[in-house]
């Protein structure tokens, strides 16, 4: 089954089914078949073919499941961008996506989308559509070129469907590729932790440039005949009547959204009845229903999880036995799960090491970047670069990146999972561990800790003797410094590059640590 | 993801987790899959190799699992066979199916197994493991023989793993080989539809030769490291303590057995808190909770369906979109349904054709039968052999099979289209339709009609006017008889070949009507 498969099926089986909404914009399962149907054919009349890629340069619209639709179809790729980017990085996506069709939104973003052509001057041909407005350059005068039969052809489900530009690897992002099968695959699990059926109306206000939105719950809901309304980008006020009128049974919302939508609510006075609150329900004040039984599996198991792109989203997650004592719970059915060390072997139970994934659910690698590709596939694994850790009752913990990497002698140590243990001790509130350059051994370790408030305090042989008695020996502080607040990035995230300069940090191995002896 | 692959993950994911029960045997996870290895070795090193095959000759037994578990893991595939078949039957098996081991049961059936072994004589030199008894050919020893290491192999998730003997073609039973993606599949969708997770113990209470104890809900529960709990034949009395004391959740049951249950229990008064009734609620008489809305989607979706061995069971359910008209419910996210003509055509809405198959669910074919699987993999779809039609709202009716073909001129007639359309009368309780020889047009269309009782009497004009109205007008009757009840076999099927002999049937086109034609 491929993606287009899904389309042709519900066009038969929900001939009045509702697949997609957007503004004033309603279609039907046949509608959006027949649709995708012309712009395959219109793209394929403008030479873009199998493994051939697509780029949208602008917000959510119902034209990127649209896209993705077409380009499941004829074998092709779609990218949907992140709208805010700068015109070098529009630039940038262009150069490195390399479609041969680029659709973008002239509202908002039209003077960046100018610039960036600007910029790349008249070494790409692609062929450029705006998606709004209707004149002759325009996307739906493109679709509407197109034969509204259907371009029957063998896609494999392994190949490439949707890209989705990523963490930053080497200064840059990358676009990791999801297959059709990925897609099918997170959808059925999604369906099954998140109760998804044909009767869900899912409000996707997330961004369709991020896994999540996908996920929670857009192409579950799709795969299943249910309906997706596609919010072009947040605004309270316009959300409540959207989530009111279309029956919401579910919504990708964050938590500064629901705090207003519940805010406006008192007054506006809109029927929420139909959607459920889910992990969020506390945000709601009681606005909808909180039918956690039906809505998650293991009640908060959504709440545990970890994932990232490149595994399709959450492919580690509390909904699969029991809560348990790691953070992130366990892979599904359709997950392969491994702590692997260096070498390729697995962690004993307890230790540390590299969460590393297969199964369907692992993408097909990043687009245009073979050498990372076989770096990160190493072993016959997909090596995600974050530090996790097998609970001796079978979940996950998740512990932070490997990308942050120490050196000691030859032992390579990461400062997340010291953290993770300093911050085990009750007297802890949160730690930062850096390396210190020293000349014989490279690195030592350096634990900056702040204490609980209000506790007896503990001194840095407590800190330390804590760490040796709970984690490899070479991978205890040193040295401790006790602080009252760390130092913070804008995104809240510990800012080691301040604490590395007050501390005297520095001598870290590698430029790029990927692969770096591990 | 392989089966194989399951097993690996739960010996991770649950290290205290039970994976089966049968009689006195408790596995853990950890456990099974360590005794899969072993048998994995075992069968290696007796030259079972990717594509080989393992016979079993015997009633349920936790053993099936672990040969599908060691057969996974090194590419072989394991037949189930049917306990009760004679001598002469088990020695066809051995014979088509050519298995390099065969694992058998001396209790009940051991005398069968040694006469079929006489029958097939020296020709056959598989190894014979008998699994009741300890000794030195007994499966025990041969799987304590093997390493406890893991055969680590790559093992392609479409390769064959169980095989399913079924329905009686060209007079001969042939093996459904379903794939490893088969079984994840239906395990994911049986999952969503049951909400099947890792808290499942399923009494798996339905024979294992049959696909329906793996769907509902053996193979979900599997998957998820929930617990199968293994019962070689149903007794009642012996039913009771388990599904009190395993807590089960879900059972496959036949009516007449809950009944005894419900009867036994009078008495008995075990503990059935934990399972839930499903659509076989009533027959419980509030015996065990009644929780609909958590057991299966749509209320009673479980009750319609549609399915067979070759599409890994119910491959068309109610559990996908509102109950509609149609008997069979709607195709899943793993499937897609045609209603194709003779030609490969898809019918019209409402008009009947073949149902056809395409998707994850669908089976590899039948072991050993290319020229069949040729045949029914035509167009690339997988024929069913069964008669349905597209409802106008998007459901599918199942009609009958199309095994049964009449010829009148050039035109095929499905005798289960024409009885579908005059049991759609209100006066008519049943219909079975008969081709009568006629040399000009190879056979007229009889139909023997019973009324229902206290109803206005309808002539034959009447019935043949129904059908003119609503089927193709070659399809409808020539002739009608009334009568007070039709025979049936022993099945309870409408025996045609006695209303053949009273009404003047035959002429019928073809020997074998596989695509005769069509």
């Amino acid at each position: 089954m491929t993606f287009g498969d899904i389309i042709r099926e519900h066009r038969r089986s929900f001939p009045d089914g509702i697949a997609l909404v957007d503004g004033d914009v309603r279609l039907t399962w046949p509608q959006l078949d027949e649709r995708t149907n012309r712009l395959a054919g219109a793209l394929t009349d403008a030479g873009v073919g199998p493994g051939d890629r697509i780029l949208w340069l602008g917000q959510n619209s119902f034209r990127i499941w649209e896209l993705l639709g077409a380009a499941a179809k004829i074998g092709a790729m779609v990218c949907p961008g992140y709208w805010r980017w700068a015109a070098p990085e529009m630039a940038f996506a262009v150069e490195d996506f390399d479609p041969k069709v680029v659709v973008w939104q002239d509202e908002e973003i039209g003077d960046t989308v100018a610039k960036a052509r600007a910029e790349l001057g008249s070494d790409h041909r692609a062929l450029w559509l705006r998606h709004d407005s209707a004149g002759a350059d325009s996307y739906e005068s493109f679709l509407a070129s197109g034969s509204p039969e259907d371009p029957v052809a063998d896609i494999d489900p392994d190949a490439a469907l949707l890209v989705i530009y990523t963490a930053a690897i080497s200064g840059r992002q990358s676009g990791s590729m999801l297959s059709h099968r990925n897609l099918l695959a997170m959808g059925a699990s999604a369906a099954w932790m998140g109760d998804i059926g044909t009767e869900t109306s899912f409000l996707g206000a997330g961004p369709m440039f991020h896994i999540g939105n996908y996920q929670f719950w857009g192409v579950p809901a799709f795969v299943h005949g249910g309906k997706n309304v596609v919010v072009r980008r947040v605004v309270a006020e316009e959300l409540l009547p959207l989530l009111a009128g279309e029956k919401c049974t579910h919504a990708y919302l964050m938590p500064p959204t629901i705090a207003q939508l519940v805010a406006l609510n008192r007054e506006a006075g809109h029927d929420l009845s139909h959607l459920r609150a889910s992990v969020a329900a506390q945000l709601w004040e009681g606005t909808v229903p909180t039918d956690h039984s039906r809505f998650t599996r293991n009640g908060g198991g959504m709440g545990r999880g970890y994932g990232q792109t490149e595994v399709t989203g959450f492919a580690v997650t509390g909904a699969y036995g029991d809560a348990g004592t790691g953070n992130a719970g366990r892979p599904g059915p359709f997950t392969a799960v491994r702590i692997l060390d260096g070498t390729g072997q697995e962690c004993a139970v307890g230790e540390a090491g590299e969460i590393c994934v297969r199964g369907d659910l692992v993408h097909l690698g990043y687009w245009n970047r073979p050498e990372i590709n076989e770096e990160r596939f190493r072993f016959g694994w997909w090596h995600t670069t974050d530090l996790g850790r097998r609970e001796p009752d079978g979940t996950i913990s998740f512990l932070g990146t490997t990308t942050r990497m120490l050196k000691s002698a030859a032992e390579n140590i990461f400062p997340a999972e010291v953290e993770n243990c300093i911050e085990s001790h009750p007297a802890v509130k949160e730690a930062a561990v850096i390396g210190v350059p020293n000349e014989r051994w490279a690195q030592d370790v350096k634990a900056v800790v702040v204490l609980q408030p209000g506790v007896e305090p503990v001194t840095a042989a407590d800190v330390i003797e804590h760490c040796r008695a709970r984690i490899a020996s070479y991978k205890k502080p040193k040295t401790v410094e006790f602080v009252e607040a760390l130092p913070r990035t804008k995104d809240y995230a510990k800012d080691y590059a301040v604490l590395d300069e007050r501390f005297g940090g520095g001598g870290y191995p590698g430029g790029d640590q990927l692969g770096a002896g591990r």
